[in-house]
């Protein structure tokens, strides 16, 4: 089969390379129809993943057709159309029966990391029976791939941790395609502000496109004297660090009102300063996460009810052949305006 | 009256001062028969605590009985044997409504800080409808005053905050005073391990009387092994840092498992690092509160009830002519193995 | 002034009635600029409330203007315009701090029950402090008279007791006023179904209207097999009782989903059977309260937002002179078409 | 084997029973070393329950070791001491992926119910992996058959559901195995009273001996009035339904206070009043629960750590063939003083 395939820091080359056979009881293998890049694949592509060695297929999100699956696997079968979740979830270990399923002692992120992954036309996925789902009938099944992670990412970790809640006040630090996640799930619960924070104001004007009440480009002056005005002086319930790096996540504790929440998105490489000194008597929530897909049943209900539009974050279609240039378009989203580039081998 | 009254960085004295008069429709002026000393006095004297200027009474907590009230006064009446709160609450301002009265617009940490305080013989409280609580029938008086201000801040800022639950793992990083108050509150709980860390073995000989199902001293070797190995490779699910200082609140990283809390009781001077770059995906959560004694009613429900014993934290009583030998002893614990030393005036 | 009285079962009048005064420190004298009659007003009349006796003034609900405050009030003064909450609240018993106003121990329903009420051109309405709530700039007057009780209860007792949640399905028993008011505020939750079920086509046609995504005309065949056959044959995760009769909670325990709760808004007059024989395994909830309004602060942030449109509830308009035809018209909603209907004094 | 089978109402006997083999991939095969009778295995000798038919092995409680695994099984191998659920688990569906072990849709409650059971020598276990938990090192190995079904039950459905919580009231209706269950874990929670009430004065010695605050026996006199004698007037903020019959629901509603829970753990057969036209007002909460067992991690490591005792519920021991025994003592219980009877087979 074709495969994008990993060959060390810069490197990587659509392959011919095996196709995947099931290994396990529980495995099936899934031809795919549509994948995406994710901001992690670029992180990898930097060096910056040292669990993912050359020789490994990229990609974690994917839509497909089981095409064989393993004996123990009881809730699918040839055919099925399904959604591949980016998190491999065993649903047996003290994790996964606690909700965890991003730190599943057999799975977790796994795909295009420390097995092959999604960008080639077949991929085997293990723990198959609790790791893939069921294409709801009706649904549009090209956007469902930005369930398998950048949906559920913005929500679990964004908008679920930072606790938004109908009338309260949310920031998002960070408008590119995982800050716009939190953006359109955020809505779920009715807060009366969305105040999107960025450098860029193509994203911002995105954002006003979906749902931001308030945009505010960084560069342009003092962004926590903004929030604070928009918020009666006490800074927002709600702040989403969408970037991952010290310079977003300094300034998320400059827009946090007392009460609130600091819900960390982005993926750091270096630590941060906490400022304790003055944040100790803030009765302030700080969380991480990797997302965990435990609320993927319910986004894929609340895309069938239409509350939830995954199409509105593509941008580009490529044909797998043409990856390189997905690839081009995706790392150079200032220029391209890229937010998510569909693949479909 | 005679007052202990703060005079500047290092400078304290008993001086006669003039007695408080009710001021406002809500003042309740205490005549007290019960006050302690607390590391935030000790804190004021170092000159770190910019609000509280030179003349003011010191202390924030109490027992004492009501001598007068305001015409606005529903709940007390003079005579009435009363516990003051270290937090001032109106009950009526946002932040008061949702629980946060430490954030009290007119309220919060106030008492010997910005208006004079309890280590005195009489004490004016404002608000004091809500900022007072009957002392229970049958309650130890003075042993009450251990619930002005310790004991909700180890049971709200630490073991509320922190989750902690049944079975769960525990581990709390400090075993002075209020370390010790985390510990005995957590025990409602029922928790599977209790683990205290120190330096000074004798607290945590404290610790273990006190309900500790493990105790490691800091100096001896890696206590991060230490915790690992007691909790199966985990870690702690709830990490209480009741120290103040970055090498501890370090400690605390090391500590906490995947989907754990770190909640931070100690108040910190100086900023601290958080290693995002390696808890971004282990979904903890990083708590931070001034205590809000917004459970203080349930408090005293687990006192009456037996559950929970106040005394135990007083090692030492002094008369009020005798404040300065009871700052010395509580100021060098070290030596005088001193947790909470009761003061009568 | 002008005032509707309460003559006993089946009789009011608009009379002559003495003008109230402020009798306690935390009372404010409000000018009524808008009132409304409630369901409640009509079950008095019926005699059905034996706490309200002849002689009492009308009324829980309103918007107005600040005459007069106690010198015990610190949040209002003469010309504040004011939203009046049907719900006193002293803010200081064991109910009001754990969010339990409507139980308030010297509060709670009094308003046109216990005391004078607001169908009237003046009210005293005690603990004003935090019985009343500044009207925001920006926001319509007039409609806020909504919020005073009819959104608070099909919100708090509809909405937030039933647990709505984003992909979740909804079903209300009842599309009155009341069940109209937990369709609209159910809405902040993005649930994927929300399920109107009513006798009348018209009260469906509006709920179509106000965001319904079924309606199901309860004469017309089986209301279960229809709700079971909309949700995959499991049932409602959340069905909202907003009748009051035997015939609908019985119906209520037919539509509901394992794991999912009866969240009952409608005032039962007589016992109800409740068949565990079937339930004691189905994992559910059953909920009952009287609207505590404690949620006002925040959905008049939902008003401000745009997220809630209390006007779209007001069907009928009339001066206080006209109140009779008023009850006329709300009494005969099912001729009238009338949901609610706006008296202006 | 020896099993003890169901032949039809009031028809039980211990026959030579095929062994039971591997029929499905993720199935076990475990040898029983002990097992217990529960309540609801009286119910189906008296016919309750029309699932399970004639010719079924009962029992759904056990210890074991396995014999044989199917080859999806992956946490379990033969000679592994395992303690047995009474709720089997898939783990995929999703009531197992929200929690709701007992509606799974290939599991639930099926041993001793639609397939055969634990009174045996030998049993088959579905979905093994996820319905079988390991032994922890240096647990009694005899007690944990205790973990089955009848801790869980107490916990899940009357302590978790009635939200116990430190300084609250509890009043338990019913001091039989099921109620003292509930009574056992509910001091996980340090409530400030914990009110047995039973007809039966030996029951209500064993509840003070296991923790009660108060015993009330049912027969003397009011006991609505003792109970709000005992809670300021108020009622219980958590009543524990512990019998399953009207009469004891009944008061249950009598004892609640406002704001609390009627924690539904009986077994009813017959629909019961639910008085709306008095709680509609009282914001109460009734929950009802089959047990689902996901808190069996949890009191395993309560078992470990020495917060729970299961052994103390074992009052009787026989061999499996003196099973009949076992049935005469646990049916006779108010002589024979039983509340779990051990068989070790």
């Amino acid at each position: 089969m074709k495969a994008l395939v990993y060959h060390g820091p810069g490197q990587r080359s659509l392959d011919e390379h095996p196709d995947p056979v099931i290994q396990e009881l529980g495995d099936a293998i899934v031809r795919i129809t549509h994948t995406t890049i994710c901001g992690t694949d670029l992180h990898i592509l930097k060096g910056d993943v040292p669990t993912c060695t050359p020789g490994r297929v990229l990609g974690h999100e994917g839509v497909g057709v089981v095409e064989a699956v393993g004996s123990g696997v009881a809730g699918f079968k040839p055919g099925d159309h399904v959604l591949i979740s980016c998190i491999t979830s065993c649903a047996r270990c003290d994790y996964c029966r606690r909700g965890m399923y991003s730190h599943c002692e057999t799975g977790g992120w796994i795909l295009g990391n420390v097995i092959d992954g999604t960008q080639a036309q077949y991929v085997r996925i293990p723990h198959a029976d609790t790791s893939l789902y069921h294409i709801p009938a009706g649904a549009a099944e090209d956007a469902l791939v930005m369930l398998s992670d950048i949906l559920p990412t913005g929500f679990e970790c964004g908008v679920l941790n930072g606790r938004v809640a109908p009338g309260g006040s949310v920031a998002i630090v960070g408008a590119g395609p995982i800050g716009l996640a939190a953006l359109l799930t955020a809505q779920f619960y009715s807060p009366a502000q969305l105040i999107m924070i960025d450098l860029d104001a193509n994203r911002l004007e995105v954002a006003k496109r979906f749902g931001a009440t308030h945009v505010i480009q960084s560069s342009a002056g003092n962004v926590a004297e903004a929030v604070r005005s928009l918020t009666g002086g006490k800074g927002a319930d709600t702040v989403i660090e969408a970037v991952g790096v010290p310079a977003t996540f300094e300034l998320c504790q400059d827009l946090v009102a007392p009460g609130g929440v600091i819900a960390n998105v982005g993926v750091h490489g270096v630590k941060v300063d906490l400022h304790l000194e003055r944040l100790w008597s803030h009765n302030v929530t700080i969380t991480t996460r990797l997302v965990d897909t435990v609320t993927t049943p319910m986004l894929l209900k609340t895309v069938v009810s239409g509350k939830l539009t995954p199409a509105s974050l593509i941008t580009h279609r490529f044909r797998l052949d043409e990856i390189d240039q997905a690839y081009e378009t995706f790392g150079h989203a200032a220029q391209t305006h890229a937010l998510k580039v569909l693949i479909e081998p």
